[in-house]
C-alpha cells in the first residue's frame, strides 16, 4: 500500500460550526489561502447555496489558482425525489468545484429516527446522489456520518452503505465518527473489516469528544485509511474535529507516511498561529506541536539537561513544524527568525554583534509585556528600524484628550490632539462614530497638511484580546490593526491596560509605516487612487 | 486481571509545571480537597522540603482527613552516596506521608547524558533508594523516567532498571512517556512486554506532545497497566500531562474499569471547573466530557436531530459526568434551537405562536445587525425573558460621560454615570485603567448600595471583533464578555461602531444577568465567598 495520505481540511466548513468562530468571505479565502501553501490537497468551502457568504466564497475563490482541490458539501438528495431535481444537489455542480463531498446516513437508526425514511430509500439516496455526481464529471467523496455508531449496531446495513457509494462511483469513502465515541482498538478493527471489504479508498474523519481524535485518525491510518478529514487547530463542534496540526506531524515525522512536504510542513506553526488569528480565537499555549510552550523549558534539571542534548526533553526537533525552542529562564531562545526578518530588511545583524544583543532583549522583553510581534510585522520592522536609527521622527505626540458621550441615544466621541510635526505644533479635534475613530481623525487632520497621501491608508480589520485575564485587576489588552493602501497590507500592534491607549499605539504605528512608504510613493506616478475611509471605532 | 484503577492525581506537582500555573498553599489545599470529594486514590501533593509552600502544604493537609493517600515526590539518591544520608530521601521520610513517588532514570542515554553517571551506578540509586523507603514503612512508587524512550534504546537495560525497582521492594512501577512522543501502538506493545517480565503492578504516566496522552493512557491499561497518572484538565509542561478528566470517563463509561463511584463521576465538571478557576486558567471551552461546549449543538439539523433523540448527536448522557446539554444559537441554525432554548428556560413557545414568530424576527434583524448569540447564552436568555415580559427594569441608564487624557506618560480615563436605579436617580463618577474599566467602575457604584453582591462577579474574557470590515465607513465592533462570580459562568454580547458603547451594552446584559439571579442568591446561604477584581480596559 502507498504511504501516501491525502489531506483533506475542513476548517471553513466543519471547523464553524465551532462555538464562538465566524468567518467572514474575506477570512474564508485568507485562510484558503494559507491552506493551499501548507499543501493540504482538499478544501472544503462550505455549502454553495446555503448562504450568501459561502455564494461569494466559491465565486471569489477561483481567481486564487489554487493548488488545492476545491470541495463543496452538500447532503444526499431528499427522500422520495429526483437527483437532478435536487436544488442543493444542482448548485454544488453549478458552482464548478472540481471535487464535492455529500454526507449520508449509515446508520439504521439515524436512517429511522432522523430522516425518517426507510433503510431502502436511504440507500437509494445515496445511490441516486453519487451517480448523479459522476455523470457531473465531479470527484465525489461520501462522508458516511455515525458509521463506526451504526457499524456497531448493524453493520450488515453499514456496509451495505458503503457498497451503494463504491457501486455508484464515489471515489472516496469516508468513515465518520461523528458523535466522537469511539475508541482507538475499535477504529482499527472495523476500519480493518471495511478494508476488506471494499475496494474504493477509504478515508477516516473524527471528533474529538473523548479526546481521542488524532489517535482515532492514526489507527484508522494504520488500518488502511488514505485520506484524513480534519480542521487547523481541531476547530469544530462541541469538542472539535481531528486536529490536522497534530496528525500531519504524527505521521509524517513519526510513521513514515506523506503529508505534505518537508519544507510545507515547517510552515505548520505560522499556519496555525495565522488561522486563530483570523478566526480571534486564543490558542492554547500548550498546543501540541505548534503551540507557544510546545518546547518550553521551565528552570532547573529539565534545563541544564536540554542544554546538554535538546532530545534528552524534546520528542522531536521544533523546527521540523516551524515552532521553536523556548528556554523561560534563560536567554538563549532561539531568535533566529528576528535575525533572518532583520537580514530581510537590509538591516546588520548576527548573534555576536552588541546592537542586535539589545535588540533581542527589547523584543524579549516586549514579548514580556504581551506584545506578539507574529501578527504584526509592521511593528516589529518599525522596531528593528528604530534600533539601527534608520527612523526619523516622523511627529510625536504632544497631549491627547477625549470625550465619550451617551445621552439619550446614540454615543458621540471627540478627540483633541497636540501633535508636533516636523517642528511645528499642530492643534486639532475631530469627531467619530467611536472613541479609535475620532482619535485616527483628529491625528490624520493633523498630519494631512504634511503628508496628503495619508487618506489612502483605510483599516482592514481591528481586533482586541485580552491577554492575562488571570490576573483581572491588572489585566492587558492587545490590540491589532491590519491596514491597507490597497497594494499593500501590513499589521500592527499596540498593548495597554487602557484599550484606547492599546489602539492608539496599533494606530501610530500603522501610519508611522505608511509614512515611511509614502516618501516613495509620493514621487512616483504609482500612487494609490482610492481615495477610502477611516477606522470607525 | 482487577478491572479496578487505581487513579494517581499529580496536577498538585506536575500540573504545576505547566506554564503561567502558579498555586499557592491554600489553593493546594483546596484542590487537594476537591480531589478528594472526586475520589482519586492518590494525590501527588508536591516535594517536601523543596520550598516553604510545599512545606507548608504536607504540614497542614494533615487536618484535612483526606481519604486519599497524600503523596511526596523527590528523586533516588544522589550518585556515589548513602540514601539514610540523603537529605531529599530523609525529608520525604520526615513528612510523614503513606506514599511517596521516587523518579529515577531508565533511559541509558539520560544516565550518561544528564545523570553522567555509569549504568551501574544508576541501578544502584535506584535500589539502594526503594529499599530505604520500604524499610521506613512507606508505600513506594517507582516513576521510571523516559522508560518507553529507553525501552526503544536499549531495552535490556530498561527493563533491568524496572527489575531494580521491583528487587528492592517496590509497590508499583510506573513507566513514564516523559517526553511525550510515543505513539498508543508502541505503548501497548512495550507495556505488554513488561507485563510479561515483571510481578510488580504498573502504572502509566504520559505527555501530551502527540496530542496522544489521553490514547496512550488507555492503550497502557488495555496492556495491563493498573494505575493511571494525569492531572486534572491535563495541566503539565509543554503540551501538558495525561487529562483525567477526559480518561476516567472513558474507561468507566466506555470500556468497563472502575476508577471512581458513579455517583463520584458526576462531579467531575465541577472538578474540573473549580481547579480552572483555582488555577485562574480558562477552561477550553469545548474540552472533552467537561467543557461548556462538550454538549452544545449549533448545526439546524443536529439540533432537530437533537429533540428528537438525543443520542443522535450526543456519545454519552452529559449528567454521567455532571455536564449538560446545550442549544446554541447561530446564524446556521433554524428557529429549532431558539425554541429549544426558550423551552429549558420554561418560556411559552412553540413554531406556532405569534410572540415566537416575533421573537425570531427580532433575533434574525439583531444577527443581521452584527450580534451573536451562540458565544453569549446570557443575552439571549435576556432577550427572551425580556420578550415574555418576564424581567422587570433593574435600572436605567439616564447619561454617561467618560474622558481619556494622556500627558507625556500614561492615559487616564474616567466616567460620569447618571442611573435610574428603582425609582432613585444616582450619579456616580470613578476612575479606571481603561475606559470600559472607568465605565464599569462607576456603573457598579451606583449599584452595590443595592445590590452588594454585585461585587462578587468579575470579568473572565473579553474580546473585540470587527464584524464588517470591508465597510470602514460603517466599520461596526462586537464585543463579547464573559462573566463568573467562580459557580457559574455567563457570556454577554454588545453591537456598536463604538467600542465603548458596544462594551457598555455588553457589560449592562452581564449585570442584569447577574441581578436575574441575584435576588435567590441574596437570600440564600449561598453566597459566593470571594471578594474579587474589576474589569480593565
Amino acid at each position: 500500500m502507498t504511504n501516501i495520505i491525502s489531506v483533506f481540511d475542513t476548517t471553513l466548513r466543519d471547523g464553524t460550526q465551532g462555538e464562538g468562530i465566524s468567518l467572514s468571505a474575506d477570512d474564508k479565502l485568507k485562510i484558503a489561502q494559507k491552506l493551499d501553501m501548507l499543501g493540504v490537497h482538499y478544501i472544503e468551502g462550505g455549502n454553495p447555496g446555503s448562504n450568501s457568504k459561502d455564494i461569494e466564497f466559491f465565486q471569489r475563490v477561483k481567481a486564487l489558482k489554487l493548488n488545492a482541490k476545491l470541495t463543496a458539501f452538500g447532503s444526499t438528495r431528499r427522500k422520495f425525489s429526483q437527483a437532478d431535481q435536487d436544488s442543493s444537489l444542482l448548485r454544488i455542480v453549478e458552482s464548478g468545484v472540481p471535487a464535492a463531498t455529500l454526507v449520508g446516513k449509515s446508520w439504521d437508526f439515524h436512517v429511522h429516527t432522523a430522516l425518517q425514511t426507510t433503510l431502502e430509500e436511504n440507500l437509494a439516496m445515496i445511490y441516486d446522489s453519487f451517480a448523479f455526481l459522476k455523470r457531473n464529471q465531479v470527484e465525489a467523496i461520501f462522508d458516511a456520518e455515525h458509521f463506526f455508531d451504526g457499524y456497531k449496531h448493524n453493520p450488515e446495513y453499514a456496509l451495505s452503505v458503503l457498497r451503494k457509494a463504491q457501486d455508484a462511483g464515489a471515489d472516496w469513502v469516508v468513515l465518520c465518527d461523528t458523535n466522537g465515541g469511539t475508541l482507538p482498538t475499535e477504529i482499527h478493527d472495523i476500519v480493518t473489516r471495511v478494508r476488506a471489504e471494499l475496494t474504493t479508498p477509504l478515508g477516516i474523519h473524527t471528533h474529538n469528544d473523548c479526546e481521542l481524535a488524532v489517535a482515532n485518525t492514526l489507527a484508522a491510518v494504520q488500518a488502511g485509511a488514505r485520506q484524513i478529514q480534519g480542521t487547523i487547530n481541531g476547530y469544530g463542534e462541541r469538542c472539535g474535529n481531528a486536529n490536522l496540526c497534530s496528525i500531519i506531524p504524527n505521521l509524517q515525522i513519526k510513521m513514515d507516511y506523506r503529508c505534505v512536504s518537508d519544507q510545507q510542513l515547517e510552515s505548520l506553526t505560522t499556519t496555525a498561529r495565522y488561522i486563530s488569528e483570523i478566526a480571534n480565537v486564543n490558542m492554547p499555549v500548550g498546543q501540541p506541536y505548534v503551540g507557544n510552550a510546545a518546547f518550553a523549558h521551565k528552570g532547573g534539571i529539565h534545563v541544564s539537561a536540554i542544554m546538554k542534548d535538546s532530545k534528552t526533553y524534546e520528542h522531536i526537533q521544533p523546527n521540523l513544524v516551524g515552532n521553536k525552542q523556548r528556554i523561560l529562564v534563560s536567554e538563549l531562545a532561539g531568535q533566529s527568525n528576528i535575525i533572518s526578518k532583520a537580514q530581510e530588511l537590509g538591516l546588520d545583524v548576527n548573534a555576536n554583534n552588541e546592537k542586535t544583543k539589545q535588540i533581542m532583549e527589547r523584543i524579549k522583553e516586549l514579548e514580556h509585556q504581551g506584545y506578539q510581534f507574529e501578527g504584526a510585522d509592521a511593528s516589529l520592522e518599525l522596531l528593528l528600524r528604530d534600533a539601527f536609527g534608520e527612523m526619523k521622527e516622523l511627529f510625536k505626540l504632544e497631549s491627547l484628550k477625549m470625550l465619550v458621550e451617551k445621552n439619550n441615544g446614540s454615543m458621540n466621541a471627540e478627540a483633541i490632539v497636540k501633535v508636533n510635526v516636523a517642528g511645528q505644533t499642530v492643534y486639532t479635534a475631530a469627531e467619530g462614530n467611536g472613541p479609535v475613530n475620532a482619535l485616527d481623525n483628529a491625528l490624520r487632520k493633523a498630519l494631512v497638511q504634511f503628508y496628503p497621501s495619508i487618506n489612502n491608508i483605510h483599516l482592514a480589520d481591528y481586533k482586541v484580546r485580552v491577554i492575562d485575564e488571570k490576573d483581572a485587576t491588572a489585566a492587558k489588552v492587545r490590540v491589532l490593526i491590519e491596514s491597507t493602501d490597497f497594494k499593500n497590507t501590513w499589521n500592527t500592534v499596540g498593548v495597554s491596560s487602557n484599550v484606547i491607549e492599546a489602539s492608539w499605539e496599533a494606530l501610530v504605528d500603522s501610519i508611522r509605516y505608511a509614512m515611511m512608504n509614502m516618501d516613495k510613493v509620493d514621487s512616483s506616478e504609482d500612487q494609490p487612487r482610492v481615495r477610502l475611509g477611516l477606522v470607525n471605532h
